[in-house]
This record gives C-alpha cells, structure tokens and sequence, in this order.
C-alpha cells in the first residue's frame, strides 16, 4: 500500500478511504477493452490525470492502439494530455457529449471516433436513463464500469468536494459500478464554492428553487457509495489550460454594438437597469462583451452561465459584477493564481453547480438570461449552424448554446460577418443563404450580430428577417449576392404559392459549393 | 344598452359589467387600420365569434379588402369562420403564433401575410415583453390595442372563466389597453375546470411548483383589469369544430410499433409500468396511437399535453387514464356533448392550464414527458422539419411540437415513411437526405416510427443512426436510393476528414427538386 502524505492527510477527512490508496500504474489491468468510462471535468478543469494518463501510457508500451478501446463520457471537455492523447492513440470508441481537441477530431471526422453530440443540460440526465451505456457480463446493470473524478477534498462521510468544474460528476459517480477518485493536493480545497443538486429522475424530480443567481439549493459536495470506491489516488498534476484568445477589431465593434443594443433595450423598459443574468461563451468576442460590460454603463450585473474565464476576474474587479455562477471556472495558469490569491473575496461571489443546474431550460427562462454564443455560420432566416462546418466536418458539438438560446428571454448569436481561407481573406461568410447544418432554428434566435451591425429580429416574419440580416451584418463583399439570393427565391416562391420563407434549394448550398471546390463562398450566379 | 337575459345574469356575477354590456356591430367603428389585436382560442375553441364577425361583415359590406388590416394574436388557431375569413377579406398584416386555415395559409404563402411562427410556450412571454407590439398615438405603452375573449363565466371580482381553452388568454388579457368579453351562454360555465398560474416576468418570475399532471398551483379563474373592460357581448355561437381525422391502416401500425417500444422500455426497466405522462399531437396517428393504448397492457396511465381530442374520452373510458391535463379540449360536435353529459365524471380528470404552463420546458422535462408528434419530413440523421413543405410553403407552424420534443424523456416521431403526389402515390418520402427545413435537432429526437417500423437512435452517433433510420423507416420505394446516398457521402466526407455526419451537399436537396419538377422525390441518381 502506498504511503499516505501528510498533503492528502489533510484532504481526506475519512480514514477507511486511505485503505484504498493506490498508484495509477497498479489499476491498470483491471480495465478492460470495451469498457465504458465516465470521467470528471468541463471546459479542460476538473478531470482526471493519472488513471487516464497511465492507461495511455500502457497501451502506448503495449502497441495497443486500437485494441484498448473505451467509450468515453465527461460533461464537456478535458485536458489535451488526457482525452487527444487517448484520441491519438485509438482508445475511443464512443464519445459524448463534447470534446476540444485536435486528434479527437480527427478521430470523430475520419469515422475511428463515434461521437453523440447532445445539450449539456441534457447529457447528465440521459446517461442516468441508461441511454448511453449497455448492460456486460461484469456489469449487468448496464451502468458505466468506471467513473474516474477528480476532488480537492473528501468529506467525513467520504463525500467529494470537487475542483473548478462540476459537469456532470454527480451523475457519473452515481452510475458507476467502480469509482476511483484523485484528490489533488496541489491546487487548494475548493470546499464551499460548490452547490450542488442531485436530480432524480422522474417520476420523482423536483422543482429547481433557484430564482437568482446567487441562490443556494443543493449541498457543497456530492454523494458518493463508499462501497463502489476502488481506489484513491494522490495528484499534484494541475488543470492545463492555456491563455484566453484575444481580442480582435472585430470582436472590439460586436461588443460595442451589443452594449448600445443594451442601453437601448434599458432605455425602453424592456429589461432593468442591472439588465438580466448573462450567460456569455468561451473566445474573443465574449472576452470583448465581457470588458465593454466591465467598462460600461452597466452596474450590480449578474451571470449565471456555462464556464467563467479569465476576463470575469476583471469583470469582478470593476465592481460592475454582483455574482456570478457557472458550472466550471477555467482560468488561464494566470488566471486561477490572481483567484487563489484573492480566494476570500471571490468565495462569496462565486458558485460553480452541475451542469444540469447551470444549463437547466427551467431556471435559465425563470430567471429571464439574456444569451450570447457564437455559432459557424447563421443564415439569411436566423437559423444558425453551432457544430458542423459544411455541414459533415464535427469541430467541438452543440455544448450548452441551445440550452441558452431556446430559454433565454433574449437570445444573440455574434461572429465576424466573414474569415478567411488560403486565398481569400473574406473567403468563408458567416451569413449564408440555407445553414449547411442547424443546431439553433428561427424560432430560437432574436438578435444576430457583427462588426458589420446588429439585426433584431424579434416578431418579425422570415421576409422581413432576411432583408435585415444581410444588410446589417453580412460582410460588404457579399451583401448583393445574398440580397440576389433573397430576391430570387421570393420572386420564385410568391409565384407558386409558398412564399412564406422563400428558397431556391438548388442553390441553397451552392456557396458552400463553391468554398469547397474553389476556396470561397463567393458565387457569381445563382443557377436559374 | 343592450337588454341583459336571464341566461347572461346567471353568468355574470359582478352586475357593473351590465353597464358596458353591448352589440358587436356597434364596437367595429372604435378599430382603426393597424390595430394590434389580441383573441382568446386555441386549436378552434375558445375564441371570441361575435366581434370578429361583425369587423368581416363590415369590411365586406364597405368594400375595405386591405384597407382594415390588423395584427392578430391568438395562442393558436380559431374557428375558421373568424380567422379564415378576415384572412380571405384581407384583414391580417402580421400574426403569430401558429394558424390553421385555407386563406391563412393562401395570404401567407403568397406574401400578404407576415406570420411570425414561434414555440407556443414562448408566445405569451414574448408577448408580454413587448416583442411583437410597438406603440401608436393612441396606445402610447405599446400593449395590444385590444383584447377580445370570450368567456363562459365573469366571478364577483370581475375575473374570466374561460371556456375549453385557456392558451394564450392570460397574457392577452393583461397586455391590452382594451378588452371585450364574449360571455357564451350557449355553452356551460366551465368554471372549475381551469387552472390558472399568472406568470411573472424576470426578474420576478417563480417556478412552477408541478410535480404531476393533476397538480393544481393557480387560480380557477383569469384576472381582468375592470377598469380596461370597454364592452362585454352575450354570444350564442358553438365553436365551430369538426370530426376527428379517421385512422387508417399505416396509422394502426404506427400505433402498434409504439406499444411495443413501450413494453420493451418497461421491462428493461427505463419507464415505470404506469409509462409517464403523454403527449400526443392532433390528427390520424395520435387517435391510434391512444386508441391503441387504450386497448392495451399499461393501466393508471396520465396525461401532459397540448390538446385532447375525441379519442381521449375512448381512454378515459378504458379506465386505463387517470388524469389529463392540456390547454384546450378540441372535442367534436358530438365529442362536446358526450363530455358535457358526463361533465361530473370528467370534471376531476382534467384541468386546462395556459399554454405558457402546458407547453413549459420546466415542467415538462420535469415530469419526464413521453413526446409523440408528427412531422412533414425527417432526415437520416434525424432533424425534422415540422413546418414548411419544400423549406418555404408554410403550412400551420411549429406549434408546442419543440417544447415538448426538446424537453421530454422520450421523444418521438411518427410519419408515414411516404405520401401520395397526384402522379405517384408514394411520390414523396418522408424520410430524405437532409430536410428541407430544420424545427427539431438531431440533439433533440430519440425514436422515429413509421409504418415501416421503429428507430431507437438514443445516443448513437450519426454514422450509427443514419442506416438504421433509412432501413427501419424509409419506405422500400425509398429505402436503395437512401442508402446509396448516404454511402457515397460517407466516402467523400472521409475521404476529406469530414465524415461526422456525411452529406453530399450538391444532393442534399435533390429528392426535393425533383419533386418539384416531376412530381416525384425518385431520382434515378446522384450527380457526381
């Protein structure tokens, strides 16, 4: 048995658990090929490091690559020397419901990886209905055969207390017939940051009582079965992220027209003055959101979203910022060093919670949160495209942007009107005629918004919508041709009685065609 | 002032209505061209007869075919001698939420209707945001100009008891600067039958506190601002309702594969026997499917759903359903009168909620909805197209069809795998490439059923999902010419590194283009 440390000592407050100490290297081989694993961790904080990282390490020494192969499970995404390493190395099979990474991508899009893409908010409830793992002959009820996690500390009932992300660790730990659990002694106890619920599922479920974002319902740590623990482990391996995507022009000029939507929507007594709960995604344009909000004229604000980021320790730090609550707190190395050092002050206004809680459809309605995500490409009627690029090629999944955007009481999509390709800078629009994929719909989106401008097209008809769409926020380069697409497609439609929402569908797709065969989505002429 | 009846005084009890007591064609000359105009009703009950008529009837007499236009706002569709008709007469600028009708449909279609088409759930809070009305000299406040309802009862206090619908009437009534009563006294006084929760906006909206379908956590009644009343009416009118769509042979079989699917899910433990509460849309395959259950294995079965039809009161009658609750009961002539002679029996089996509730992702996802609707087309990765034939023909709207789909335990769709063209009778398949507009999310469909059979695609990827759906649903005329499609895209899409979710993209819609130009979606093959 390994020796216990006086760090660990001081983490694990039930001693029956020491009885399991083990080392990484030891569990090994008693995984099995086939294996259905669930692991801890969202947004690349909070998972595992060495049960995953020995098994590599194994299959790797082995040449089982390929041979070894697990379906995989987190609530979002891991850590790169985890997940793309296992990706790397052919070990998954099944993956859900998210993931961040270069290899597991290309294991996704080259048919080696197959990946179920579903709603954070949904995930957690829909592995415990048993509608992602099957019954084995070790494991008859057809639960997980592993749940993998990372805590900061355990509790005198050998309760977990997890580290900067929650996800879907309640409900992974719940059901799996195995538990190994890593305490990490080298970032702090984050004991008290959390809230945690644990849902049941119907027909016992309850109401979620949360009516402000500071609310707490639930407890700070989550249960688990001692029995099921098979082994802990020590870890002193910290979360690996890295610095925050800066801001651009671009991003700069979506913010800035974001913040006068705002001031506007105030000014007409459509939302208060302390606006409403935000939910704001990970990437340049919500680091620009974010800083124009810390710089605005905005004051006493709330957050309830997905992942906070380093930009919110600012967001903080101008005073403009009441609470904020998330399901994970990815920092930057920077980032989490500026929040252990001011530890007490944000403890009081911090609360990290499932991600059942933090994406709830339930909660984000009640509380009125006004949304904004960052889709691949929106078309012309607002339907937008969040996941695939041409329509096949998988980049990251859905992840929480229509749990916000089907509930939020104002839903905004923003990206720059254009990007580029190889050869032409403005080669890729982001406004389209017909999404090449949908992941929001028309009824879903109120506001789209880019450098270009901002398109509010809340109780407006899809005619009215795409005129507003295409001059407001695509890029100069492709305005006429969009506005050409329109006009023909209602031209054709009224004349044969189905003009509500007027497409030419032989020339739906024909700019993302075009980007395919000649490296941009700029067409000269629509097919007649 | 108009003479108050007996049958009137037995219905209002708060004698200053009298006061404003009225004739329809006397109001027509206070609305002006451009009135934002709310009515009660929702699928064909419940809607207000009078006052519209006499606005058509004036419109017709004085030649002002687009000249009195309105917006017209109803939680869903009324009786077709209102609606229809101010839409054959060209009454209607812009409307929302849902409609069903001919001329509706026709003024829409051909581009002199806006319709603005949104989840039902979502309709009355956007409403009373402000998302669909702006002021005018007159209505500075920017509310709706009027509200027209009807109701089958006023209390001591002025409030409204409505009659087989609730949907939208709440926020109507509270968002108008001007309000009508229709008292009908040609129909009972549905008092008790309701249940009534007045929503709050945010911040300052409270969960709804429903942990099972017969949960009572409103009011038996609708407030009414009295000081807003301008007249109120005594109307004779039925709602003008037909017989349900009749079943057929594909729509038994449909019914058939779902009892089975449930009898499974039950023994492998996922649903209790009692199933979980129902949802089940209007026309064919909804009478089959709760005649089948009617007729099968599971007992004290209950209700969470939109609308009841007919066939409901067959269930009831089986004494398998204990409890049904929606937000209208469209029954037929004959239906209505079964009903209301076993009012007694009935009255404690079924409360009307407001579409806000009924519809509510909160307590839908809650109560673990088993979600059945039916769709226009599903694609072989299973999004569907719920609302507009070839991507622009709008044909009734979205309905509540994604509240429930979204949100529910289980969700369902069942099609005919094909429909007849008047040259081909199964010129068009339901089961295509990619639909031709997207309302519900490969993220949000678990179970596909045609005559054919019954797809589980509950957390597969699109690869896995893709053969299972064109072999299990797709109608055998259809079944090659699928599989060739998806095959070929397969091996481009990885070919390329984009094989997530194969398409061909050029092809994508050429099923559809050929229905277009011949009458058939059979095309002999894909360009290369």
């Amino acid at each position: 048995m390994a020796t216990v440390s006086a760090a660990l000592r001081s983490r694990v407050r039930r001693p029956s658990m020491f009885s399991k100490l083990a080392k990484a290297e030891d569990l090994v081989k008693h995984f099995q090929h086939g294996d259905q694993i669930g692991w801890s961790g969202f947004t690349g904080v909070g998972y595992p490091k060495l049960t995953p990282t020995a098994l590599a390490d194994h299959v790797e020494r082995e040449g089982l690559q390929g041979k070894l192969k697990f379906d995989l499970f987190v609530g979002a995404s891991t850590g790169p020397e985890v997940e793309d390493r296992w990706a790397e190395l052919d070990m998954i099979d099944r993956r859900a419901p998210h993931q961040v990474g270069k290899h597991i991508a290309k294991g996704i899009n080259e048919g080696r990886i197959r990946f179920v893409d579903k709603h954070l908010s949904m995930f957690p409830q829909d592995l415990s209905y048993g509608y992602y793992t099957r019954p084995r002959p070790r494991n008859p009820r057809g639960k997980l055969d592993w749940a993998i996690v990372e805590a900061t500390a355990i509790t005198e009932d050998g309760h977990i207390i997890p580290g900067a992300s929650v996800g879907a660790t309640p409900e992974i730990l719940h059901n799996a017939e195995r538990i190994i659990i890593e305490v990490n002694t080298r970032i702090p106890n984050f004991e008290g940051l959390h809230d945690i619920v644990e849902s049941r599922n119907p027909p016992y479920r309850q109401p979620y009582l949360v009516q402000h974002t500071s609310d707490r319902v639930g407890v700070p740590y989550i249960t688990v079965d001692p029995e099921r623990v098979f082994a802990i482990l020590e870890s002193d391996k910290p979360d690996n992220t890295k610095d925050n995507t800066p801001e651009t022009e671009d991003s700069k000029l979506i913010a800035q027209h974001l913040i006068h939507f705002f001031e506007e929507e105030v000014a007409s007594g459509r939302i208060p003055k302390t606006l409403l709960p935000l939910q704001s995604g990970i990437g340049n344009i919500a680091n620009s959101v974010i800083g124009g909000l810390a710089a605005g004229p905005f004051e006493k604000l709330s957050v309830w979203t997905e992942v906070l980021q380093d930009t919110f320790l600012d967001f903080f730090e101008s005073n403009k910022l009441d609470f904020a609550t998330a399901t994970s707190i990815r920092f930057s190395p920077g980032g989490f060093e500026r929040f252990y050092k001011d530890w007490d002050h944000y403890k009081n206004k911090l609360l990290l919670r499932p991600q059942q809680i933090a994406n709830s459809p339930e909660i984000i309605r009640r509380l009125g949160v006004i949304a904004m995500n960052t889709p691949l490409e929106v078309d012309m009627y607002a339907h937008a495209n969040s996941t695939m690029a041409m329509g096949s090629r998988m980049l990251n999944g859905i992840g929480g942007s229509a749990d916000f955007l089907r509930n939020a009481k104002i839903s905004i999509m923003h990206t720059p009107s254009a990007r580029p390709t190889k050869t032409d800078p403005t080669g890729i629009s982001c406004i389209v005629p017909f999404a090449s994929h949908v992941d929001q719909t028309e009824h879903d989106l109120d506001v789209i918004v880019t450098e270009q401008g901002l398109a509010d097209v809340r109780g407006l008809c899809p005619r009215d919508r795409a005129p507003i769409i295409i001059q407001k926020c695509a890029h100069p380069d492709y305005r006429d041709m969009l506005m050409d697409y329109y006009e023909r497609s209602l031209h054709e439609c009224l004349k044969r009685g189905a003009g509500h929402e007027p497409h030419m569908l032989r020339n739906a797709f024909k700019m993302h065609e075009s980007l395919r065969l000649n490296g941009t989505m700029k067409v000269k002429e629509w097919d007649a």
